[in-house]
């Protein structure tokens, strides 16, 4: 790659990109928190009467159902739309697909109705999706058929997006061209909310890499995953690793972070 | 006993049991870390049109009444009716009974609705539900006129419950046997959402002792208040403190759980 | 002044007010826990049913309209003209006004159908609904045409409160007088909510000088900022600061908090 993680990274820190999220009430704190340090300006905001103001301005807008209701679905259909017809970025955390039908129907009509530029999920929710055989207790991946890469290059040729699948290793597709992830740290999987925390960055990096959505979001899961690691070499537990996580977002450099990237094609 | 919250911990970390809470704004991410950190798999969720599919599926069903409003008191007893038919034990936090109207009717309500196994309070929300004499400030038991032992007895009967009335000692009856259980930490006190954080990980420990609740209920608060005393161990304040109980609850093992409780028949 | 934040926290510490909070999700832990680790009492309600009853018996009422929607803003009002007319101080927090239309218009009806006692916001918040020039990133103030102390002044005489305006250095002005208080540290502004913190301690310090609230805006903003120095100080980065934060509210002392805090006639 000519571009790198460290100079999204250094982007993304000069442009200061606003990132608006239509997301669950689990996360809201965690993942604006995520966005800050990582270098962007989060806002949160589900109003139908400000959606459409916000996506618009926006430099990315984050759908994420984790936490589903009938006003929030329209809510991010309006802003989805809004955000296509201005040219921003949308990416799309369907949490819990595979898991409720609810959840399911939704990510998909989202899908349908939206322009979404990357899909970022783990590899049950984006299995089912994609019609693969999955199994999800709850919002979490407990088996899936197919191998990861398969699941993120299947639904990435289904949906037309880029496919960005977490895991132990990660993988991020646009059907043709497929990466390999291999950063991050076995305690993001102690908390709740690492996975939304990764759709945020991802928001992030693919504001500032609007035409390269599939680098954007590689680069956001190396992001993550080296401050994971990070953060981890600290912890003595989910709790310290949490907070240790935010620092080392923060204290990550576009040096450290091109030092310490391991992408590949898989 | 010859059953032990140590052999409740394994049995809970094995089987990994799916909780599905229907909560407050306030706690959801921390109570989803509560559950993840002990060995379980949260999951929050409240729209009418999944939450029937997730109790039936869940471990336990977790209602906790902290921030309520119209949309989500129904959700509450829909999930309730489900969970009841598939034979999902159902925990029910009534946060700030006796403080309001709304709170005091709407916990009066599910417990009539739903066949309620555990009612885990603070001493005046139960009492204040019991019929007894209670002053509750916001959420924040003040004072309460009979011991606590006499309010959870009276809670049970009354109720057909197992009632876990939290405080500087807990006490959990089901009306015939009360449990003392003195594990624990004043620093619980200082931060938000311990309370439904106990009531969040006796949805876990009632998942795994179906056919116990009693002992079940115990067991989760003996498991909060040593994890509790660990942190406290370490923590400089509230907020040291609260990422340090994560950490001690992941940390937790069944041996040491078991030498460090304190229950006793009360 | 013959009065003193220490002498307020005191105060605080010894009469414990609960404060009711109609705020926005994002927030809602991170400011129980500010509010607990202060003195006094939070809680955490926003359904018509039941915001009267708190509202009226509150020692303060918290409005913050960070995550809006037409029922938060019908129960915002319902329980503001309930606290005005029990004589309860209001604190509003217009969190993101002047960057959409629905927050500014909220934020201006709150303020003519409520007796507001505090407006705490940023600069670019405040000025935009004074009418002067702001720029706004989603909730972040990006730049203002006039100085912060111009902007207290003119918003406190324009709606006739206390106008508490955050930044480097806060200005607090009832339109008469402006007070500068120079507490605080860069890393405040790393974590998302802190505004959201400092308007919640504003309700606690209001509460016992409901009678001065141009010093109880002022001894809040010392508060936070001294506790902010004392984190800072001990902090790695955003994560570990916002933990130690707690630690250092909760133990912040009246001795330490007079012999610390820096407030001048601006």
């Amino acid at each position: 790659m000519s571009d790198s993680p460290g100079a999204a990274l250094r982007d993304l820190r000069e442009q200061k990109p606003l990132i608006h999220n239509i997301t669950n009430y689990v996360v809201m704190n965690e993942t604006a928190n995520a966005i800050l340090a990582i270098g962007a300006l989060p806002v949160m905001a589900h109003a139908p009467e400000e959606v459409e103001e916000l996506a618009a301005a926006a430099g990315a807008l984050v759908l994420n159902i984790g936490t589903l209701s009938r006003p929030w679905i329209y809510a991010m259909l309006l802003a989805g739309k809004t955000a296509n017809e201005a040219g921003v970025a949308v990416v799309l955390d369907p949490v819990g697909a595979g898991a409720t039908t609810l959840r399911t129907d939704t990510a998909k009509r989202i899908l349908e109705e939206v322009d979404v530029a990357v899909l970022r999920g783990n590899a049950a929710e984006v299995a089912a999706l994609a019609g693969l055989e999955a199994k999800i207790s709850g919002v979490e991946a407990i088996g899936v058929g197919a191998g990861a890469a398969t699941v993120a290059r299947t639904a990435a040729t289904a949906f037309g997006v880029v496919a960005s699948v977490t895991g132990p290793v990660d993988h991020v597709s646009d059907g043709e061209r497929t990466l390999a992830v291999a950063n991050g740290d076995p305690l993001l999987a102690t908390i709740t909310g690492s996975g939304c925390m990764s759709t945020a960055l991802t928001g992030c990096f693919v504001a500032v890499r609007a035409d390269a959505p599939l680098d954007g979001a590689a680069f956001a899961l190396a992001a993550i995953g080296v401050a994971g690691e990070d953060a981890a070499a600290e912890a003595k537990g989910p709790g310290t690793f949490h907070a240790l996580l935010y620092d080392a977002l923060y204290a990550l450099t576009p040096d450290r972070l091109d030092a310490r990237v391991n992408i590949e094609l898989a």
